[in-house]
């Protein structure tokens, strides 16, 4: 796996199972995966050679984030390298252009947009006055690269440096959604419930699995969505749909995510199989795992790195295991930075107010130390 | 965790949850939890030098075996290593005469035993021609060490070898159950549900969590009897207290075991908290987690080494998931050798008698590639 985040961390956990190391090429020997994996190559994703080396002796290449090459991606391919999700699958979840073009073509529903390369490109797509979206086309992630515009007089410092960008509508919401599949080279497919993602500034913080109150109808339409999505593209490996669901109940696709995705990490006690087995076996053309929830509810926060102050993380751990002994936790090794998730919390029972409320305190006990754990 | 066998390789997986990384002190670099875990030192585990090298800077050192000696255990501790659970401890899982010893002082059930020196021993014990079961002390596991004998003459071989022996009545068994408690530092002591364990061989083959049918009290009787023994041998971290059930249901105990056992690898997704992860927690100090059972019947089956012929792992694998996309599987890494462990299957569901026919299909599935797997 290309990349050594907390994604391939998680996703070597599901490798020792299936009798596998997980080969993973990290930028630095501190990164969340290269600090528990055997078999650790220290690399830049970026460099072509060093991706050759990393790549000599697996049986097939993937990735914990999208940011390798395209270009890379298919000199190895061309040598070959067995590198799934493709250069060709991949270019969607790299360039969110690309992406929004060929959901157009497929016509499958997203938000109203357009390319910009002009202030009056934006003049001549909103409304003055009335909110748009400017997102740049690749590199954004947990709310970067993207930015709420109210002039279009405000794109020029950003088309002054030279992004390249596309503006959408501003799609009024009920809840934003997201549809994870997988599918193997084979073709098999296998769906996940549609699950609910809550965002604040950006950065998803909490995932309630199944989506609460979804209709039903909306959910097969949305898993249907996705294994079109999955298929029309060519994607081999777990894909995650993200949805915007509008007030009148339609959906929209908002981002695609073509790797173990933050929101199917209730997966890991939450399904009968993991987004991160799913993913090696979809990877290794295995047959693919049931996608059965184990419980009725699971909520997923994230722990955010807050306070760094106060007492450590093993002494926030030991009080939180005190005061929720059936808390999972999940953390991630990572050196604590302010805004950065470093580690998640899952919850599962059978009533998501009560779960919600053990995953917030829980999160936000991990992030800051302090709040009120103990009831 | 001193040895790098299964028990290491999944108690890394838990431990990576947690934010830690094992270090692993393993016999060779192609040892189970050798070929997963980033920090694998190479060593013995009766080299006194070995140890302390592997011990500087861990927390806690803990034993994935009960093979490494009283005495070394004793030497670090006093050096200010911490070592847990402590040689005091671990006597009781290393010797079964200091077992039997300590355990018949605490009026805790056994089977009728004594030392033997000479088969004279055996004659005063035995009745002639009613069979006894002769063990060694030391160093016995999976069947070995064990000796079912008709006649006291039968034991002048194994004097003659200068073995450390005890003898036991042979109990007449309903079948044999284990209860699995944990323990830290502190004194929190957490009990899982008593499991049924079907033994081929002198071999663990099968596990039933819940034990089917057990009487409540009976059940009861038996947690609270392990605890007991970890209070008063001051055990910390898992301990698996093996039991008789006589046809009459009372319970005997027959073995202990202190660090993750076969008995608890249902727990991976059958409790809320893995065995492995417990004993992280107890020998951490950190408080225990919730061991409620995830499902109302689960069935863990054994993978032994089989036929290495035919299709080769990755292919039964393949088949296997093809077959029963919910069977959850663990692969060790190991050299296939005929009835060692190279893995387990676990399923979950409502129904023991479906299950044990699924896990026992998927178990020799993998371990013969032969078998009916497909309906």
């Amino acid at each position: 796996m290309v990349g050594g985040g907390q994604l391939a961390r998680m996703t070597h956990q599901a490798a020792i199972a299936l009798g596998q190391s997980l080969r993973v090429l990290a930028t630095s020997p501190d990164d969340g995966a290269a600090l528990v994996a055997a078999d650790t190559v220290i690399g830049a994703h970026t460099d072509l050679d060093a991706l050759r080396a990393f790549a000599k002796g697996c049986d097939v290449v993937t990735f914990d984030h999208e940011h390798v090459p395209g270009a890379h991606i298919r000199s190895l391919a061309a040598e070959g390298v067995t590198m799934l999700p493709s250069a060709d699958a991949l270019r969607y979840a790299q360039n969110k252009r690309a992406m929004r073009e060929r959901l157009s073509q497929l016509g499958v529903p997203v938000p109203a947009w357009r390319p910009v390369t002009s202030v009056a490109d934006l003049v001549s797509f909103a409304e003055v006055g009335s909110p748009c979206v400017v997102k740049t086309t690749a590199g954004g992630y947990d709310g970067r690269g993207v930015w709420v515009l109210y002039d279009p007089e405000q794109a020029r410092p950003l088309l002054d440096q030279g992004l390249d960008l596309i503006v959408e509508e501003k799609v009024p919401l009920r809840r934003e959604l997201a549809a994870m599949v997988a599918r193997s080279p084979f073709g098999q497919v296998a769906a996940y419930p549609v699950v609910e993602t809550v965002q604040r500034d950006g950065i998803c913080v909490e995932v309630l699995a199944p989506a609460p109150g979804l209709d039903e109808d909306v959910a097969l339409a949305a898993q249907e969505m996705a294994i079109r999505i999955a298929v029309e593209l060519d994607v081999v490996g777990v894909l995650a749909v993200e949805l915007f669901e509008t007030p009148s109940g339609a959906i929209l696709v908002n981002e695609l995510a073509m790797r173990p995705h933050n929101s199917g990490h209730w997966t890991i006690e939450g399904a009968r199989t993991s987004q991160f087995e799913q993913h090696l076996r979809a990877v290794l053309d295995y047959p693919l795992g049931e996608t059965t929830p184990t419980a009725p509810a699971v909520v997923m926060a994230n722990v955010l790195g807050g306070r760094t102050d106060g007492m450590g993380i093993d002494e926030r751990v030991h009080h939180l295991f005190a005061a929720d002994p059936g808390a999972r936790v999940h953390l991630y090794g990572k050196q604590v930075r302010p805004g950065r998730k470093i580690g998640h919390v899952t919850v599962l029972g059978e009533d998501f107010e009560d779960l919600r409320v053990r995953a917030a305190v829980a999160a936000r006990w991990l992030s800051d130390g302090d709040g009120e754990i103990y009831e």
